[in-house]
């Protein structure tokens, strides 16, 4: 990232079709630089509008364009924006019947919470809710890794997450925490038809006991080998799928 | 790692407690190093068999151990080992009734091979299989992301796909290829209470028409959102999570 970006408050710089198409066709952004390298494969002048985006655009030469944005994935294209990433809860009214969020209790890991914002978008959940403390923050990283799943998915950062649920179940939302506890349900044995809130926690730590006080019940994935350990983003997609099956597949 | 340990082959090095403690409880190994950084939290003199790695052990002041790995998760332990990590699939006889083996069809990044490999063996398969050219190579990468999955997991590298599916066809195994083809049934259509087979293939290419040639029949996890791109790790431990709850929890 350039200097110029760094120092620069919520702007944000991501990298390659998939993220920055998503950022140039939704109007809640505000484009700063969109770089291009010359000769790439893409034929980018024919997917951009330069009506639009004409002065942001830099065609860098390839041997520039890679020396500044080697590191990354970029097919030849980056874009820098700003744009406010995070909703607010409370504004924030449910209307389907099957309405579903997730929260992310103090996973601080950018990759593991981008791959869940990624998986999230997929299995058609409703929004992402995270703590602003212990937790991982809205990042180059986190949105790259989401593969342009942030735009289309939810954020909600909230200073207290206890709050957040008791809010929630106001809204008839069930709240289920997946944790291997001795009373736990198997993940399949979970009805998610109705209004639901999702609690998973950090790898080392699971849910924290104060949140788990909240949840109405908790909820499994029983492990079969030796090692004992799901990464959290895969059991996000064993369970999210899995909701998705009996919502909409059965 | 050490310029020592990248001259030598089939040398690898692991990382944190998971990874480690495998490798030192398991005869399949042969241990170079034991790496520990001196007043680390955990007490790793009683976690070692001193009389079986005393040689082994190299404790390092704090400092120096942080300059030599602090780029890696370490926990405090560091272990280089040789050994065999990958099986002949031509010497295997699969004898559960439902056994199932994953094909990662042409799938590069090590990140995404390690998490195969852990939520594999989380979800009780019974060995992956991937081929010798164009595919990730079992490398330090792959084993730490894997968080000692790949000592209990049988890993299968083979020179031909299409030739290894018709030997396991020959097993009695049935295949499926997860790809959103036009006729593909949904994921949790298949019965997976057989001996299957499932293979997957790289989020930009997916699986090569030859190799989905041999299936008997394709499944899809269809996408809800807009980004239609769900990593393949994440696909993955939806589809081997549907299948352990058809096998097992019915």
């Amino acid at each position: 990232m350039s200097k110029k970006v760094n120092k620069r408050k919520n702007v944000f710089q991501v990298y390659g079709i998939n993220n920055c198409l998503p950022i140039l066709n939704n109007s809640n952004y505000n484009v700063i630089d969109i770089f291009i390298a010359q000769e790439s494969n893409t034929d980018f002048k024919k997917l951009l509008s330069h009506e639009k985006y004409g002065e942001n655009i830099q065609y860098l030469k390839k041997h520039n364009f890679y020396d500044k944005f080697g590191d990354f994935r970029t097919q030849g294209i980056v874009v820098t924006f700003t744009g406010n990433l995070v909703k607010n809860l409370q504004e924030n009214k449910f209307v389907k019947q099957n309405s579903c969020l997730l929260i992310l209790d103090q996973i601080e890991d950018p990759q593991n919470a981008g791959q869940i914002i990624r998986t999230s978008e997929c299995a058609g959940i409703d929004g992402i809710i995270f703590p602003l403390h212990n937790s991982f923050k809205i990042s180059n990283t986190v949105l790259n890794v989401s593969q342009g799943a942030f735009v289309n998915m939810p954020l909600y950062e909230v200073t207290n997450i206890s709050r957040a649920i008791q809010e929630l179940k106001k809204q008839d939302f069930w709240v289920v925490g997946i944790e291997n506890g001795l009373d736990s349900k198997l993940w399949n044995e979970i009805d998610y038809s109705g209004r639901i809130v999702i609690i998973v926690g950090s790898e080392g730590k699971g849910i924290r006991k104060k949140v788990l006080d909240h949840c109405d019940f908790s909820a499994s994935i029983p492990m079969q080998g030796d090692i004992n350990s799901l990464n959290v983003s895969a059991a996000v997609s064993a369970i999210l799928f899995e909701r998705l099956r009996q919502i909409k597949y059965i």
